[in-house]
């Protein structure tokens, strides 16, 4: 394990490109003074930059490259157009040919995707990768998973998140058996979905030593941070997230409307200033940014494609910390003991399809 | 169609039963003294209750019933020991009987939904029935539906549910072609999952008079009141109603800890105290109390178990709207011009599975 952690950067990705990566490269710098930089991207713009600079140029190793992933391209599309030639292929082959430890690009999250399987491909035993992200809660953060690689998911890839959920979690969190929930509709063991209930009862059965299952959850446990994991398929998990950030951004929206409104509430507002601002930064998607790619064979974290400087260090960060403290073999240490899900007939006919939705 | 309304109410249901139910029933009929009420339950309880509120007693008729659905019953459960002969039952039943327009009850959810499907099933050419909610946004209020009701669904009943949040959406805003959209991950139009891309296809390419087809919604695009209906398979929409309901909470708890931490902050709060009563009350879930069961042959409404009399009367009055504008003879209506999902083979190998999740 090299003393250095070195972190490939798609440079040209996201709302601002250069703009944003490099100064949010040398905020991680700063805190990290161990890191080294592959710069992928325009070498024309990224030495301009790198002139204001230069303790980032130091630390850096600039490589050209001519094609940008557009944030609008398919999937598809991006891997015709993008493979090889790239600033986010090159800045993933790199982790695959050894010369980084990580990739982080904020650029266009499906393409990133199909680009990460496509050539790190998924880790021995996992079926397909997962997108963890750090959601803010009353007791402090959790790791959700996942929330939007997939569509979908078999029992036994529920139960493969939980390992790699929990995998992450113990780096992120420093605790040796972090909790883990099962998103459900209706907290009694009966309802919801076969494939949930059959990875409860894989989960139930074991003994493993790097999770411990809580049982299921519903949406409003997420950010009551009720467990430190929540595993979700692909599809429910993206509208869980988008919703949070939806309906937070909702309160703030309104709240500041209705302080606006009256004079009184402004000046009230100025002296419970501090308050305001403490909850601002609790719910800062900047401090929070960076989805982590789980299950590849390497590690690769998405940036938000329009923050800034602050928060694209934050992704670095974590990228640096999921290197620095071993994810992946962390992921691999936990798929050895991975429960597996039995092999069952048709389920009983009880209330399938009925919820118990909570009154 | 009588002018008066009659409602049956399922008096025990509940976490506070008559103490709830009964001074929520009066609030109701001081906004609508046109409402009469079926009043089942334990007849001993009930005309105590009355004595106190003469009004309510002249406009009620009471029926006893011994047998109560207790909170933590599976649906099945409910069904065996509570068909014929307990207050939900009996209140459901009037609905089917005539003697009632609509059943209202704060009951335990998946026996509510157990017990209005084997009595009054549902509409012709409707699969399934959904639960609809009414969500708050920045515009005012959307219809959500499915918010629990099914897990899964095939793109006719997402299409079904389409026209049905249509009708109630037309009686709860008045307006002739309310807005539905579907929710999916990521908003471009390849996205997604293939039911809801099917629904989409078929949505599209109808003038519906009924309601007017938007397009894929997010997440965030429900609180932002995108659109006027949004239409999601039942899991996905419970996931979302309870991490809103989450979120909304922990942002005001948060809120109100940092607050209290500095006196300063007090004072301000104090002054802002107009402000944050007003956003108490636009996100306070008495005011959007009332789940509509959409799809059956009866009008039935489930009130959330924990709220009080005010809450209660909400949801009162919803069903009161749904029979007062004709909910059933839309739906109908709308139910004749219904798009057709087409018959389709086998999806496109495209990027079926990989989503671009918005960066």
């Amino acid at each position: 394990m090299s003393s250095t952690v070195r972190i490939a950067l798609d440079v040209m990705g996201g709302d601002h490109g250069p703009d944003v990566v490099l100064p949010g490269a040398e905020i991680a710098l700063t805190r990290h003074p161990d890191i080294s930089y592959l710069l992928f991207g325009d070498a024309g713009r990224i030495n301009d930059i790198l002139k204001q600079h230069p303790r980032l140029a130091a630390a850096s190793t600039v490589i050209h490259t001519d094609v940008v992933v557009r944030m609008d391209d398919k999937p598809s599309q991006a891997l015709r157009q993008g493979r090889r030639v790239s600033s986010m292929w090159r800045a993933i082959d790199a982790v695959r040919l050894g010369e980084a430890d990580c990739a982080v690009s904020a650029g266009n999250t499906g393409a990133l995707m199909a680009m990460a399987k496509v050539n790190l491909k998924t880790m021995a035993g996992i079926s397909r990768p997962a997108i963890a992200c750090l959601w803010p809660t009353t007791r402090g953060e959790s790791v959700v998973l996942d929330v939007g690689a997939s569509i979908g998911a078999t029992a036994q890839h529920l139960v493969d998140m939980a390992v790699m959920g929990a995998a992450m979690a113990r780096i992120v969190f420093d605790i040796e058996r972090p909790t883990v929930g099962l998103l459900n509709v209706g907290v009694e063991e009966i309802k919801g979905v076969e494939e949930v209930k059959e990875a409860a009862a894989a989960l139930r059965g074991t003994g493993h030593p790097g999770l411990s299952y809580h049982g299921f959850v519903e949406g409003d446990d997420i950010g009551r941070g009720t467990v430190d994991v929540v595993v979700t398929e692909g599809f429910s998990g993206n509208i869980a997230l988008k919703t949070a950030e939806g309906t937070a951004k909702q309160v703030a929206e309104f709240l500041r409307g209705a302080i606006n409104r009256s004079f009184m509430a402004k000046i009230g507002y100025l002296l419970a200033r501090g308050a305001f601002r403490a909850l601002r930064e609790k719910l800062d998607p900047r401090k929070s940014n960076g989805g982590v790619f789980l299950g590849l064979n390497g590690v690769v974290i998405k940036s938000h494609g329009g923050t800034d400087a602050e928060g694209f260090a934050s992704a670095v960060d974590i990228g640096y910390d999921m290197v620095r403290y071993q994810l992946l073999s962390r992921i691999e240490a936990g798929m050895n003991d991975r429960p597996q899900v039995a092999a069952t007939g048709p389920a009983e006919a009880t209330v399938s399809g009925e919820l118990q939705v909570s009154s």
